[in-house]
């Protein structure tokens, strides 16, 4: 969805805000797995296959770090490593992950903005039948398999909104909130501090892209998450979601037979083609949401 | 010829004191190159046609750092890196130089005693004239062309012989003066405070073998610096250097006709063949040295 909306919109028009609840230390090293994933995808490195890392990258260093017995069940490739290498140099140097991001991301010819949600420190940690697991441990070294009975964003009551994710909420003629895992990707961002309360007031039109189509999330755990949390697992439980912070649900053709319901919670719907399987398919996809725009 | 020690002397019999002033700091991480050196060489590992390095390494995470517009002219490959991201993760946990080499070198199987000289921060710096140059950057930035003039260790007067470096001088039967190059290996070493006064009062047999070989040194840039150091590059002036901690001076065939010359400096020579091809001529100088214990 940000590849669509950054291929339609010239970059001092958007500002695509990341999910850093996932950041983790491995080997000393700073990894903030979607801030890389949207860096990689934007510059055209990303693997598409696996969804994560660089595309053909090797995984050398990683071996040999599995020489000298670290547990590298979180697979870090050999171009990859370079980025976290890089990241970790550049704040152990005193600069913020925004500086720190903008300067990656400009490195690898991403002229669109990128900004992590905050400067600080948040982590997404799962109450699961497994005990509290992180979420790269739940997600990656656990394959997203333990049942899910709460998520907590620890940090995120004394974090502060980034400088870019500011300069956004206070500037921006359009909100979208990318088909995500509400309670993974998007829930971070939101249970910053004011952030809610800010989107509720944001002028705006505010649109959200339903990550549920057909009673199943398009892609991760999200729909078995809304499952085990004992909620619907359809783009309606997305709206009553986001209620107070959406105009417009993006939804899927699929789900067709749910726009009264969306209707009735004063939501307008827009019903189309959601899945993006192609670049043509997110280009698309933006442009329709740019459409929307006053 | 620590190769050819260790295959001829059981783990509990040797220790390895190596020269950390050449230690550098390259992307945040902390190398340690005569460290890995004697490391890769023990453990097989060790690439025998660059003499660093780790063999059929490649550079997939250098070339990607390039790409972050660092100054990569440090080569560092990606099993090497896995050993400096290591290195500095265990630093950055607390543990000392000393622990940290011992638990790597253990991890590849080195069951000999490796030691760094010392656990704090000692930095080989030359004068030139292109200015002031850490070892590294003279090394390999500059490919040991510029003319050095002078050289420093700085922190050398604060720094603590470690811990296995002290039971060495302390416990040892013999001492081997490794065929090195005198300012920019044995130097930092013989720098540390009292280990020179210390050496020459050690009980055991002193035996030093000469880097300088037929008016050159068998590798490095040995011989150059002493020539521009206004000294004569032969082994006698080895001899010279080493003096007071020297009982024999292993020189080679070829510098027979410099026998008389050690002879009057009260230090017996061993003439033999030291230039070190393979692992059995490592083996052969070795066990000769040995035969010299009292």
């Amino acid at each position: 969805m940000a590849l669509g909306l950054a291929r339609c919109l010239p970059p001092e028009d958007l500002v695509i805000c990341v999910n850093t609840g996932d950041d983790d230390t491995f080997h000393g090293l700073h990894v903030s797995p979607d801030l890389d994933t949207i860096m990689y995808t934007l510059s055209g490195l990303s693997n598409q296959e696996t969804g994560w890392g660089v595309a053909g990258d090797t995984f050398t260093a990683l071996e040999m770090l599995k020489r000298f017995g670290v547990d590298a069940w979180f697979n870090l490739g050999d171009r990859d490593l370079a980025t976290h290498i890089r990241r970790t140099q550049l704040l152990n140097e005193g600069k913020t992950l925004s500086e720190v991001t903008a300067e990656l991301n400009l490195s690898l010819g991403v002229l669109h903005h990128v900004t992590p949600m905050s400067d600080d420190p948040v982590k997404t940690v799962l109450s699961t039948d497994e005990g509290e697991l992180p979420m790269q441990q739940y997600f990656v070294g656990r394959r997203a398999e333990p049942k899910v009975t709460a998520v907590r964003y620890i940090g995120a009551e004394t974090a502060k909104v980034s400088p870019g994710f500011e300069k956004a909420i206070t500037g921006a003629w359009m909100l979208v909130l990318c088909p995500s895992n509400p309670y993974l990707s998007l829930g971070p961002i939101l249970a910053l501090p004011g952030v809610r309360q800010r989107l509720r007031a944001f002028p705006g039109k505010k649109v959200c892209v339903s990550p549920i189509v057909g009673g199943d999330a398009v892609k991760g755990p999200a729909g078995k998450i809304m499952a085990e949390l004992g909620k619907q697992v359809s783009c309606v439980e997305i709206a009553r979601e986001y209620r107070d912070i959406c105009d417009v649900l993006v939804m899927d053709v699929q789900d067709q037979n749910l726009v009264s319901e969306i209707e009735a919670m004063d939501i307008m719907p827009l019903v189309t083609s959601t899945i993006m399987e192609t670049e043509e398919h997110k280009i698309a996809l933006a442009r329709e949401i740019l459409a929307l725009a006053d």
